[in-house]
């Protein structure tokens, strides 16, 4: 297992505080059916096989949190981790514009704002990525159940938040029987959005 | 949806705090391969379905949480949670001898330990259900992933934390396609074991 180290990334010309920080807060948010809270349990699992890592991951339910939106959080730090919860954003995902309208005032002003470009056309702010995942899953993998996978790819790949070997670990596994091939492939879409995104 | 009333388990002729008290902790624990994180997560959803309750479930990867035993946990309460992780545990599920030695610490004295009676023989308390769930799934379900809906059919059952209804349709929901069958007959294999037990 590679030690993960401090990964700046620029976002539209804006340095973005890194998880090499000793408190990074990340929320993948969607609808039911995007699968979120799986690929927060995925993430976070892949970022605990980092010796040096701590790593919270939450899901909340009651009133504030029904409604449309779904959401997962996790919380990563070098040291111990005192408050689980989220507090402000390093980094949100929104799959959703109901998910991006709820949630964008929880990220921090410097924060990395990922959405799925199809299904949020309303982006409160230049500071942002936005990627089909959902339609990169139908056609790309020809599956659109991994459109978290695929958001999984792009946000190890853009942070470094974990390392490709370990996502790629945690994915295989948690995979349904039969499907392992499909999610590493989507995986690997993710991969290869982020890298073509840098290169700008 | 039914609103869920306070429920007290008599575990051995003493009495259980039960989910209508106002902080309800539970951690399920096992090792990797029990299902003990999605478990957790279904178990927090169904309890998310009644509108008095609020949950925060939680997972930690780190060097406290690596090793042999996987855990998760939830917190019930009717108002808010400001404090997310679990202090003192009211239930503790353990399926392996390992999670069992680990975490009863972690138990209130009163509260409730409900083991897989197969893989845990050394059971550190009296006050204690044992059930053969891996067992019980291999012989009644037919395949021995369903052990952790077979506990939690029981544990919704012996605690009342969430509504028949509303674990069903989490379970169903949740499940991989083409297993909802399966999963539906474990969860009743479950509410059979505790209904079993309460008549003793």
């Amino acid at each position: 297992m590679t030690t993960m180290k401090e990964h700046k990334t620029n976002v539209n010309g804006k340095s973005h505080k890194g998880v090499g920080s000793d408190r990074y807060e990340v929320r993948l948010s969607g609808s039911g059916g995007h699968g979120v809270i799986l690929a927060c349990v995925m993430l976070a699992q892949a970022i605990g096989l980092d010796p040096h890592r701590n790593v919270v991951q939450t899901q909340s339910y009651g009133p504030e949190a029904r409604g449309g939106a779904s959401r997962a959080d996790l919380v990563v730090a070098k040291g111990d981790i005192f408050y689980p919860k989220t507090m402000k954003l390093d980094l949100l995902l929104a799959f959703t514009q109901e998910a991006c309208d709820k949630y964008y005032q929880d990220l921090k002003p410097t924060g990395l704002l990922i959405v799925d470009s199809t299904m949020v056309t309303k982006v409160p702010t230049k500071n942002s990525y936005g990627f089909p995942f959902l339609r990169l899953a139908r056609e790309k993998v020809g599956h659109p159940m991994v459109a978290n996978v695929i958001a999984l790819g792009v946000i190890t790949e853009l942070t470094g938040i974990a390392s490709r070997e370990a996502i790629k670990s945690v994915v295989k596994a948690r995979a349904p029987r039969g499907t392992e091939e499909k999610n590493l492939k989507a995986l690997q879409v993710g991969f290869d959005l982020a890298k073509q995104m840098r290169r700008r």
